[in-house]
């Protein structure tokens, strides 16, 4: 199983790794690569050519402002792409989101929220889990046991407040 | 294969409908529903049921406003959950935008554009596509005639601007 | 007289406790809850159910982001459900209220300012207050106490600008 | 059982008479007055004087653009109100909306959707409801009708997507 | 001469004081009060009065949020009255600017910028300056100063950039 | 008394007739001009001038888009400047908005709602009021007879949905 | 002299051909293509590489929604590039603008009005008069006119007035 | 070759100095004003008519809020006009772009992103680029370099996490 994730700039990598880190908890191989859509568009091209033939199943991408990366990457491929918007120093996002959710029809991109990159990797492992059953069976288990801390900490903040 | 629809109002059905037919082009059984996450709330979760278990492979929601649907269904399933914005009669879909994209960590919902029910349909099969070798093929075919037909169009505006 | 508190996240506990110590300053028995309606799903529905039932006048909801919290609990009751906004760490609470105020027909949420958890506290018990009538007393005293401290700010502002 | 509810302007008329509807269906008494707060100034204090002492149980207010009226209704009660962004001719009603649920601490306005004058009928419901069993049983009644046409939505949406 | 300036709360102080200092500066006597439209509503309205009737010629308000207190003073006078919107904890002012910029017919606000209380006051002078030929002339020449700081500045930027 | 108006566009002349029409019902002098900031800027230079030398009160401008021409006036006079942001084919007028009512320190700009150009010339009338007693008694008579047809509409209001 | 013209879609001919007609009327060779960035990908890759090598000095860049054609053109060419944002069914343009106007560093669009295809060519003309003297004496003439009409429209205001 | 580069504000300095650092670098004269259009209203337009006539060939503006400086300095030439919108302390520049970008017809502002100096260097360097064939090929050289630098960039972030 392998899923690639290009990022826009190495100063996303701090918003990125996350889902590095989920997807490989996972025994995810995971390919992560910094392509910006304008700045290496010759080698963004190639790598996706790469993921076209390597067996990569989804391809995530995170970039901010004109995020044209989540785009343009879909536009290459069939596989199903996950964008992630990244806030910058202005705008909070909302250019970013902007410029990765309203795709024209045909070339679809899988957005995520703002920053949202632990979104992406459970996105994609809900992709791959579709047909690797382990992995569907790891995400409920996950999902299971994420209902139990959520159901724990509702109870500590039971008693939080029953003991005033 | 099977992808399963659910809209969250009657109203929906005219931005939903082209995803239905996409999908059924491509040879997939589609299950259509009308289940809102705040008006049919045990229906919605039985459906859901339902979907986990009857081999159903990814869940398109479109709702519009303070779009619950998307997320409430994702929050249930660990498939990948597809989430359309639909545009209401005030503010443009950026409510149901920001309902559906902004989901916290641990339940993504992959949000397509604001009206964006093709590009919903699309996605879907990109995902079949990642284990179903003639759905990527197909989908290979159409990006192709896409390109052929773009490049067609733009063949077109050269002639017309030429001519004068 | 009995309100609930249901917040997404204890994260957002902080930026709940304020309505917690409002509505105790006025004798009402508060239920405080972390039920966020993505991740804990089912344990949401069973309190809302025994808010249903055990005498809970009015439920409070607090959440950021896709807050699907506050319409989901008024999808399961027709006890007045207030929602609160709560900012996250990008779009300052937009996203949370567009998601909380933009109710479909027939499921009203009572959406208070972003972060407005002290208004959530004073709206539920108004909501008391209409057959409570000590506590619309009391709310009564200190309207009349706000109305004088803020008659006495006046008082200062206009002494600090007289002695210049 | 009386509620009143205050209009800002006789074009809002058509927006506010499906409030009217369904709370007189109901059995309520609707006091209806159309007192704007920058226009009607003493006449909307005077009458908000008499909702205080004729046993108004909740104030239903609506209003567009620089919409004061909520806030200035709310600060001379403790009444319950609920407030009604409208959009106008621009903006599509996010003035509204901005003046109406951004209210001070100590003086909540309890905010439904854009235009949502229907759902200020079902909160002001829900509020009488807290102690008119008759009004929440008929509430819990027309809930359970409107899952059931949901669900009755739904099969006809079934149906009509099978016999394709 | 005789300007009122009217704040919503003791904590927009800071943002309110360089109005105050500017219009003393040229001689006006300034009435300072704090009086929030929603929580010393007839404390304001007796202020207004008070302002009908003792030669202030314009009124300066200063609000946040839903900042009601602009129109509700205009709505009680046929003075010129200036609204500042005030940025608070989020949303950067947009919600007051809403509040008070998007007025009704009949009752004007003048709107400065947001945080823009100095404005205010150079508006207040000009209003003034338009019978008190003092101001006006003070007005003048405080502009060619202005601009010959302007021009001063430019030079130093100038020698800056040419000294490289 | 004379008022100047100056608007960017002949396009602009239907909205902002309605000010001129008001003005003239006051008995003020209106001199109205078509002046772009940016097509007729050495145009608009000259008609500033005479209006800073010919006893003209107040100017208003109203312009959409990059809505220049407010600004640039009242960086040529310390008249008192209204600006009126007038929407345009897009963005609902947010852009006029912006440009005029943001305006850096020392150089304000009174900006009134978004087509707001009737409460531009009220704004102008309340201006001249201060100085000129007979325009400052006919607003006080009309916001007296606002006042009076508020209260007729309240009872036709009232009428109307008593006769139900 | 030579210009290039890029769309996204064939729907854009409309909002694009004006900027065609200007700039042929100035005697530019104009090169008009319709190449999604994301439908043909290659096509446009293909004509940025012609446009390179074949005297093109300018490229105008059309495109709605998550429009990342502006962008990519400006990563395969030094040439400059003009973004047009273009409004589609929702959000007015909003989407296209953040799209091309906030581009990273290194990688320059100069941008556009929204729908404002005319003034890509008046942008594309100044850039060509920097080194073509009869484009810019061409432009100092229409310039001169633009205001002579504009100072005409505005003697027609005048007149109208008067004569009322 | 030589560009103008000028601010509203010396604010505005620290982020206007990194636009004349990089066209020096490539032996652009750079002449750098601050002149803001609202406070040195004729300085500015006695530089602009400097600029028409000493050679300079590209102007750069750089304003923040109610932007109107790169507008009047676009109606006082046909040289191309670069606009940089600023941040300032609220709105995150959301007011300068749209004070900047939306420009009437006939009048274009080359604007690029919010804070984006750097970038109207480089638009400059390329519009310089159309007829310096050094400066082209300069930008042709730091291109090629920034494409091998986000290749190496690539690189490091593939070793990275490779070695994992």
């Amino acid at each position: 199983m392998k899923v690639a994730i290009i990022m826009g700039s190495t100063s996303d990598l701090p918003k990125v790794e996350p889902a590095v880190d989920i997807l490989k908890s996972y025994g995810v191989e995971v390919n992560v690569r910094c392509l910006s859509a304008h700045r290496a568009h010759f080698g963004l091209s190639q790598f996706i050519e790469e993921c076209n033939c390597d067996g990569t199943e989804v391809i995530i991408t995170a970039a901010g402002m004109a995020a044209a990366l989540p785009g343009v990457v879909a536009s290459q491929t069939v596989l199903p792409v996950i964008g992630v918007p990244l806030s910058g120093s202005v705008l909070d996002g909302m250019d970013a989101l902007m410029s990765i959710v309203q795709m024209p029809s045909g070339i679809p991109v899988a957005t995520v929220a703002i920053n949202g990159s632990k979104n992406a990797a459970y996105l994609a492992l809900q992709i791959l889990g579709t047909h690797h059953s382990e992995i569907k069976n790891k995400l409920l288990g996950e999902r299971k046991e994420m209902e139990n801390n959520a159901m724990k900490a509702n109870e500590e903040v039971v008693a939080k407040f029953q003991s005033r």
